[in-house]
């Protein structure tokens, strides 16, 4: 076989990436849990005539799969399968399957890897891992929960190690309020169109206001300008108002987003602001839309989520929900490789003096990993100093050498003691590989 | 939407038992990373081509993937893709692609899902999740990796709640030694043909020894005896010798797997045993193999291995490996619901006396959460009484009242104690969801 070239679209990574990957997944998991979020997992694919249903913008690629040696007869399934584009479909229909056995209001977190067929570029893969969390509710959803997740948001940005954040925030309410205010038929068409504002401008957008949501000038102008006002506080309110357009759904959403924001500024300040530029492609969306960036790349998204109030249903009941998802893979990709202590989780390589000493460097190791520390035995009884630089291109701290006594040398300083498997124990700070920079 | 319908092989669990799965996944990669064993993923497809030649036995059935609006024009890769069936070719081919930027010898975990058109039934899934660890080397493996493999597979078991369990351990050297050495031309088949010993019993297993592999019945006695043999300890290997039949490949076979044996009685006593009935299916082996049961199912793999010489070679260059695979959707599959203290990663329920009071619960929430305790808030003011309750449906085991000064109250003994957001805390065993039985 000759050497396998990756495949565009579906990255990997080398095992130090791959730690740092864990890393962030382990602390977003933790955030979730710790906002009481339970975990649950979907299976990778749902009926095609699902995903399509909910897919909403047509350019979303869906994968479908078929068993090679499909076979009418002997085949469970007669409906397509497709791979899942994200985490909220499947959401949705997890819970019109298990209604009966969950309790609500229910909280969700789920972290899993999902699937566009759309042309990779930067920040955009084919295979992705997002990290999402949801509350849903029978019924109704108290609105008390779009602003606990902007904190969820918030909390879980915040324990990963990434450059400046700010989470922007918009509500559905206050554009669609604002353009039937202003008198325009399709609100969604002219939302479509500003949701396209960072990637092809206002003058590009100005005109697709006019042609797919039939604006006049006008009006294009006043949506072009309700999009530009952003603000850190409550102020947006007043700078919508003072556009002169009035709508009930307008006050319902500038008050939505008021207490979005009062909530954040309390409990996460500065890192919510309010953004009415912020639409969001899909359109199960219905209320509050989030939508997070790093500072030094406002064009691309590292997260977003919003209210979707009619996702679900099945019969008479609605399942209402709020949620948030992390572009795991996307924020991975932007910022590059990470730097890591070590790109093994070992801490300590336990030296082989000869090959028959092999049993007594086992029983040391045993000893290290029966109190949490990682440990490798030195794959054959080379000199010393081959041992230890097997261990040094790894980032291994420790080299562990048998002997009357024991004794441990931090390679790094030279530090050589004596040290008891039974009881030795390295810093903290050595005991798993560390993330020291982007 | 009506109530959608599981799809058969695709199985998902309830937020409690996903809590399970999780706990297992953690435990196993806690052990992996104990030894060194560094994570890698591995996209979900590769080519179809690659996963045909390393399927080997053909009723391995793929899953072959395409975009829906697929183009010729505008798709880079021209190359069907399948999704993997396995963790082991996937690593393989990772192996030789990143070659030149690993360290050798290679030790890395991978814990995936993985999908098989198989016609779903007990243990058997088209999606389910393997945890696999593996180290390879470039050019040789030294043989004490096969014992080390064995160790992680007992200790990795060990750290799960499950019921007794046994590794099966076999070399296929042994079985081919002994084949040729019985003048059997087609050992491959034979082991094929024995590895159906468990499904179809001995008396097909002998029909087939002469119908694909060309024994006589006498030669089909002789391996039905070979594998008949089990033990404990050594004496396995008089027990061959006795059938009469001499090969220099079974000599070695015999002393690896002697090896592999001695290392585990001294380690893990009482998990490993040889079983010369052991063949797995894939080809790729070609030394031990280890099959993995619990022991009230001996029938069932619940993991499985084994050391592959020429799975990846590039050029001059081999990268001969050992590895094994726990199974770890099938093992929650056998062993059906667990029992969980809660179904939330919730300790503490933060009652809301009115919904003004909101934002002072919220802050001990907070200050809960900041200390590492998973709290939720309550959904709305209703009567405490309901709110209790809420807690109570979910098995979140304290209640925290808001007042001058805040109590808090453990709903199971109905202990109500004066508290401190910033200070108490729960026993250690409340902190998080345990698992109390299968």
């Amino acid at each position: 076989m000759t050497r396998p070239n990756p495949i565009s679209g579906f990255p990997e990574w080398l095992p130090a990436q791959q730690m740092v990957e864990q890393t962030f997944i382990d602390r977003v998991r933790s955030v979730y849990e710790l906002y009481g979020f339970a975990p649950i997992e979907t299976r990778a694919v749902e009926p095609l005539d699902q995903l399509l249903r909910k897919g909403g913008d047509t350019d979303k690629e869906i994968y479908v799969i078929r068993r090679l040696h499909a076979d009418d007869g002997d085949d469970g399934n007669a409906d397509t399968l497709g791979l899942h584009f994200d985490l909220t479909v499947p959401f949705a229909r997890y819970v019109l399957e298990n209604a009966g056995k969950l309790q609500f209001p229910f909280r969700r977190y789920q972290i899993q890897k999902a699937w566009r067929g759309e042309r990779p570029q930067e920040g955009r893969y084919r295979e992705f891992r997002q990290a999402d969390a949801d509350v849903v509710n029978a019924d109704q959803l108290p609105f008390h929960y779009d602003a606990e997740m902007a904190l969820v948001f918030a909390e879980a940005l915040r324990a990963l190690p990434i450059p400046p954040y700010e989470i922007r925030v918009n509500n559905r309410k206050v554009c669609e309020g604002f353009y039937r205010g202003l008198g325009l038929r399709d609100p969604l068409a002219a939302m479509r169109a500003i949701d396209k504002l960072l990637k092809i401008g206002p003058e590009k957008v100005a005109g697709l206001l006019t042609e797919t949501a039939g604006a006049t000038d006008a009006q294009a102008e006043a949506c072009l300008k309700l999009a530009d006002i952003s603000a850190a506080d409550g102020s947006f309110a007043d700078r919508v108002r003072a556009l002169g357009v009035s709508d009930p759904l307008l006050d319902v959403g500038l008050d939505e987003l008021a207490q979005v924001l009062e909530s954040a500024a309390a409990h996460v300040p500065g890192v919510v602001l309010a953004d009415l530029k912020i639409a969001r492609g899909l359109d199960y969306y219905t209320g509050t839309v989030y939508e997070a960036f790093l500072k030094d790349r406002p064009t691309i998204t590292i997260g977003s989520g919003g209210r979707y109030d009619n996702l679900a249903s099945a019969g008479e009941t609605r399942y209402p929900g709020v949620g948030i998802s992390i572009g795991i893979t996307r924020l991975l990709g932007l910022l590059g490789g990470f730097e890591v202590t070590r790109s093994v989780p070992t801490a300590v390589l336990v030296a082989l003096p000869n090959e028959a000493a092999r049993t007594g460097s086992d029983r040391i190791a045993a000893a290290l990993r029966a109190r949490g520390i990682a440990t490798e035995v030195a794959p054959e009884p080379a000199k010393y100093g081959k041992q230890i630089k097997f261990a040094d291109r790894r980032g291994i701290p420790y080299v562990w050498f048998p002997g009357e006594p024991d004794t441990v040398k931090d390679i790094r300083s030279g530090d050589q003691v004596e040290a008891d498997a039974a009881s030795w124990t390295p810093p903290v700070e050595d005991l798993r590989p560390q993330i020291t920079g982007a």
